[in-house]
This record gives C-alpha cells, structure tokens and sequence, in this order.
C-alpha cells in the first residue's frame, strides 16, 4: 500500500533506511533529500533512494511516507513547516533519539482527522561515526525499533493505515518494535543508551588528556579499552541535541554513576567490592 | 634451549600459555599445577599441558622455567616459597596485573648470582570470564607484553639465558614486548585497564538496580551496552588482589573520572560539551 517514501536526511540512518527498506522487498519509489549535495548523491550511488529532491518540503508533499531522519531540532523545525503543507493522505515518522518534545510536538501539530498522522520512532541502532558511506542494509536486523505514539490521535482512516504499514515494514526491516509512553522512553534511554554514551566521551577525553600523547600505550589497554572508548569517536553534532531535549534525565543517570563511582574508589580495599562485582555479573547473566 | 616449562595455575592465561607455546613451535615438556584438580585436568585435554603435576614447587624444581598464573597474593606467596627450593638454574616469570609489589618481592628474594631469575610480566589480554577451558591459543596475537625487569639484577649467566629464551617465545606467541619501570607500570594500567574495568562494573551495577528487573529493556540498548557493559562480568577473585595492589593509582583514576563526568553533567546546555565531545574524538582518531 505505500509506495512513495521520502526520506529527509540521507545520513547514516536515512540511507541504511532506503536500503533495508529495499532489501525486504520494498519497490515502491523512494527520493531523497540531504542538506549535503555529497550525501544526498552517495545515498542514490547505493541504492538508497532512487532519485534526489531539491526541495524537502515538496519531496514530502508528494510522497504518502516521509521519514525525516535528521537531528532532533532540525526534526522540529521539519515538524512545523511539514504540518502545514501535508494532510490526511500522508504520514510523517521519524528516528530521533529523544522523545518527548517530539511527541509533544506531535500532539498539537498532527494527528487529528484532517491533519497528516505522526508516528514518533527510534531505532536503537547506530554506529559510531555517521555519513551515507556507512549505510547499511543489516542496521536494523536484530535490533529493537522504539515507537512513543499517541493512544489518542484521531487520524483518519487512510493516515491510520499508512501508520500500520510503517510498522509493518519496520519488522520487515527485521527490528522488534516496542511501544513506549514518551516520558518513559526518555527515562530509559538516558539509562541505557545515552548513559554509556556519556561516560565514553567522558573516558576517552580524559584518556586522551592522560596518555593521549604517546599513542603507542593505547595498544596496552588492548580489546578492554578499544570497546569502552569505541562511542568516544561519536558526533557532537548528533548528541547535542539529544543533551538538549533529555538533560533532566541525563543528568540525573550520570550523578548516580558519580556516586556508584565514588562508592566503589572508598571501598577498593573493603567487602564492598564484592557486592558491587556480582551485581555487575547479575546484570551480564540476566 | 628452554625444554621444561612449569605452569602454576592452569586458569585462562595459563592454559592459554601452554596452547601459545605448543601452536608457536615450543616442543619441549609442559606440566601443570592447578588448585582445582577439575582445571589442570582440562588443560591437559586441551593439550596445554602434557602431564599433571600434584606440587607445584616440585614442579617447578623439576623445569627450567615456571610460570606463575595465579593471582597476584597467590603469585607472592609462591615467590616467597620458591626463592628458598630454586637456584641459578631456574626462571621464574608471572602474568600478574599490578607489578609493583612483585617487583619488589623479585629484588629482595631472586635476580642475585646465586639464586633463581625472576622476570615480571603482564600480557594485556585476557577475556571477561575465566577458567583453562576458554584457553586459546591466539589470545596473546597482536597483543602487548608488558615486563618490568630490574635492571640491577645480577644474574648468573645460565638464568640471564633463560630470561632472554622466555622473552623470545613470548614473542613467537604474537606478542609485542614493552618494558616499562614497575611504577610507571602501575599508573598506567590504572588508566587504560583498570579504570574501564571498575567503570563498567559500577555501570552494570548501577544498571542491574536501575533495570535489571526489566530484562527485555537490555535489548534496548543494542550493541553500544552490550560494549559498554562486557567487562561486568569479570570475576572479583582476580580484580580484589589488583585493587588491593594499586589502590592509589585506581582511586586516584576514578576520581579524576568522577570529576570529568560531573563536568560533563553540568555542561549538557553548554558549549563546554562540543570541547568534551572533540577531546573524545581525537582519543578515537590518534
């Protein structure tokens, strides 16, 4: 039933979108637009999308699908202009990281009867440095496909049915999907995902402080330390705006690792550590 | 010229040892001691050892190179016990975590004319969980070797051979060798090794109370926390004797990461982040 798709952002996730898209058997029309000439361009030499659009607005208009897979505050902004041009025939989605705002945004701009439907989403897949060279068919496969939608909307039947097909071509992707209220999304998320983000960075700028200079010791860390600093290579550009839209949470997940830390330095020679050893090895077995 | 090599502990590094040295040419006699009989006997199926040995000393009375594979309280009670049985004939050489104690047990109790050599060591490599049967022959590929020689010892041109013999297998096991003061040694690994070990034991601790009742929410945070948290699974046996034996250097490392994530945390809306963020980066790049 969709069978045109624009995809707003042709990066990592917009390109690795088309071509999961088209490895589950998708054949529909898919275009695509980037605020980059080189990435829009590197998305079709892949088979990502099959044509480039100018104008994202207009790309939108004219497909039934639009993904925008853009930064969260160009994700906004799309929101604003894109509710005004698009009706009850189209559906708009996203993969922002953060929820909440996005959901809210969602409320007041979408979502009623004669207004386009809005399905807020976020694969939990990624890698480390961004780009349409990286796009990958596999991203999704395995992994699980977050939705924050409104139990609420009131979408018209031809809107509604675009929104279960999204989904339905999500699990072609080869992701679960699990529907989440969006505050809670965004609670969890600050623990499991952007948490260990944070503490990366954290552990590779101070590294790079303490024996950045004489590279040949990095080797010394081995696998340890290659996979706890891997996120270190990760976007400012992305996780600004993730640091932006959930800093509450955020904030509160890395004062309590604070304090698990300090915990752990003033009990290095007491039982203590082993308490905190086997709920580490719970956590691995559960 | 090194023909009977001792392995005191056939846990993961030892077993990987004698399956190294065998898969590297090594032709001469290996036996194993092990506290568990259930662990020296795996190693001898796995063929990394080629005969039982039931006391360790004799055992290593009876070679020409022993090498401790105990943790690190374990590692100082046999240097205590083997300085009085072994003479100018033997090497004794160990894989422990921390060098300083060690170091200093090899000068005041090895390294003259008239006793046995000591060589302290450290291969950086090693896997989350333990035990002779996840010994692998490749575990030391690519990886580095790290001893912390003193050099002062006055050794007897036999065990000054042997030294040089054990030095050149380590090699031939695919190991690069660094040779770095005990001191220096143990502030380093503070940082790269033992420091992302307690991080990722206080995360997946932090996280089996924040989420551990939920476990489908693990899937959640893909492959980034699967990363983040491998090392939580590493047993307290071994990590109490490194804490015990470098608590300076590793309180003094998770208290400057408990600085820098407090930090982080108060600079979520600032541009102090794309600074962090940058740092992190060029660790990655480098």
């Amino acid at each position: 039933m969709i069978e045109r798709i624009a995809i707003l952002g042709t990066g990592l996730l917009g390109t690795s979108v088309g071509l999961a898209l088209r490895a589950a058997g998708y054949r529909g029309a898919i275009t695509g637009w980037n605020r980059s000439a080189k990435g829009v361009q590197e998305a079709l030499d892949l088979g990502a999308i099959d044509s480039i659009a100018n104008d994202a607005l207009q790309a939108a208009r004219e497909s039934q699908v639009a993904v925008l897979a853009v930064p969260i505050y160009t994700t906004l902004d799309f929101m604003e202009k894109l509710s005004g041009v698009l009706g009850p025939e189209h559906l708009v989605t996203d993969v922002g990281s953060t929820k909440a705002q996005i959901s809210a945004a969602a409320a007041r701009l979408f979502n009623t009867p004669e207004r386009a439907a809005f399905l807020p989403g976020h694969p939990m897949a990624g890698k480390e440095r961004g780009g349409a060279a990286l796009g990958d068919a596999a991203l999704f496969r395995g992994t699980v496909w977050l939705f924050t939608d409104d139990p609420n909307a009131q979408r018209s039947p031809h809107s509604a049915a675009l929104v279960k097909g999204w989904r339905e071509w999500v699990m072609a992707m080869g992701a679960k999907t699990i529907d989440l209220d969006p505050a809670r999304h965004d609670e969890l998320v600050a623990w499991v995902s952007h948490l260990p983000q944070f503490v990366a960075t954290a552990l590779s700028a101070l590294l790079q402080e303490e024996v950045g200079d004489a590279p040949e010791l990095k080797d010394v860390g081995g696998r340890a330390l290659r996979e706890m600093t891997r996120l270190g290579a990760s976007p400012y550009s992305m996780w600004r705006d993730i640091a932006l839209t959930n800093t509450e949470a955020i904030q509160a997940a890395l004062l309590a690792l604070e304090q698990r830390l300090a915990h752990l330095r003033e009990n290095l020679r007491t039982p203590e550590l082993r308490d905190e050893f086997e709920k580490a090895n719970r956590f691995r077995r559960e």
